[in-house]
């Protein structure tokens, strides 16, 4: 298998089992998340009226299960499909394909990042409060539902991190396709 | 100014108008956000009590007016930056530079698109407010002061739409410098 590019071949090969690391790393705490997330639920009885925590409670937490669901999905098909492309040691020539993976990995690093966002930004509300809003910090009732949707955001995290190596990875192997000299005048120049 | 890679002299230079286009805009657009939701106010009696909506009330509304009080910053000096070299037609041949650059992009894109969905999430609750967790709609009392804030987060998507194009062409200006010949063997293979 020869290497792309003026790349190494031995940097070439760690990139690719980076990426396929990565893609099943990305598959395995995107299933966590959506577990953790989806499966909790808090029931406490208040003032003698029995109320359920749950995730759907919040749209954030649903986007982000969703989302974590949805990069699981995608990241099974990308890491079989990076197993067998280099067992095989098959050649890309379609630069509409690069592009398609691209942009597809692109949308999961930004939507990743875009739940985990707005999950933390309502876990923040939920543990402190804003006395301003006279919004209460409701993980003082519920305790425990709150510690497994804190142990799912920070596996999101993990996730959007992945995702965002594995958007600059794709990049990568889109953008040198456009390489022919190493002299290159662009606004990147100085 | 030659073409760099096997990228057409006029596709390159269409690239490079479109990245100053694209820095002028979130420059604008940037301060526009921080202007916009940095400024919003709003003074209301409630039960004789004088109660004052402001915008750091929210820590996610104080990050959205930080990021992008930033990334105008930052796009003034790659404005510049990019506007130079085209008039110099200067050659970039430093991989460490224009790593820098791409780096710099990325986080960019990242911190507005995060700063931008938090933001959301608080303006979704501000505006219908979450029985489920007793936090009250608040914009039914401060109207002006959300419809602001909403101004703000439609400019504030514009300007998280813009750094991920400047992203991708930041990506685009890297990656190429990794290219050599036209065949390629990768993980985006088959």
């Amino acid at each position: 298998m020869s290497s792309p590019g003026n790349v190494p071949v031995k940097v070439d090969r760690r990139v690719k089992i980076a990426e396929v690391v990565l893609r099943c790393l990305v598959c395995g705490l995107g299933v966590l998340v959506a577990a953790l997330v989806g499966t909790d639920t808090q029931v406490k009885e208040i003032f003698s009226i029995e109320r359920k925590a749950k995730f759907t409670d919040m749209k954030s937490l649903l986007f982000l299960v969703v989302t974590n669901g949805i990069v699981a999905g995608y990241s099974v098909i990308q890491g079989i499909r990076c197993v067998v492309s280099m067992i095989k040691g098959r050649v890309l020539f379609n630069k509409a394909l690069a592009w398609a993976i691209f942009s597809c990995d692109q949308v999961m690093a930004y939507m990743t990042l875009a739940a985990l966002a707005a999950a933390t930004q309502s876990a923040m509300l939920a543990e402190k409060g804003q006395v301003e809003m006279q919004w209460m910090n409701v993980c003082g009732i519920y305790r425990s539902f709150c510690t497994q949707i804190g142990e799912g955001i920070v596996a999101a995290l993990v996730v959007s991190l992945a995702t965002i190596t594995i958007s600059s990875v794709s990049a990568f192997n889109l953008f040198r396709l456009y390489g022919g000299h190493k002299r290159i005048t662009n606004c990147g120049a100085w």
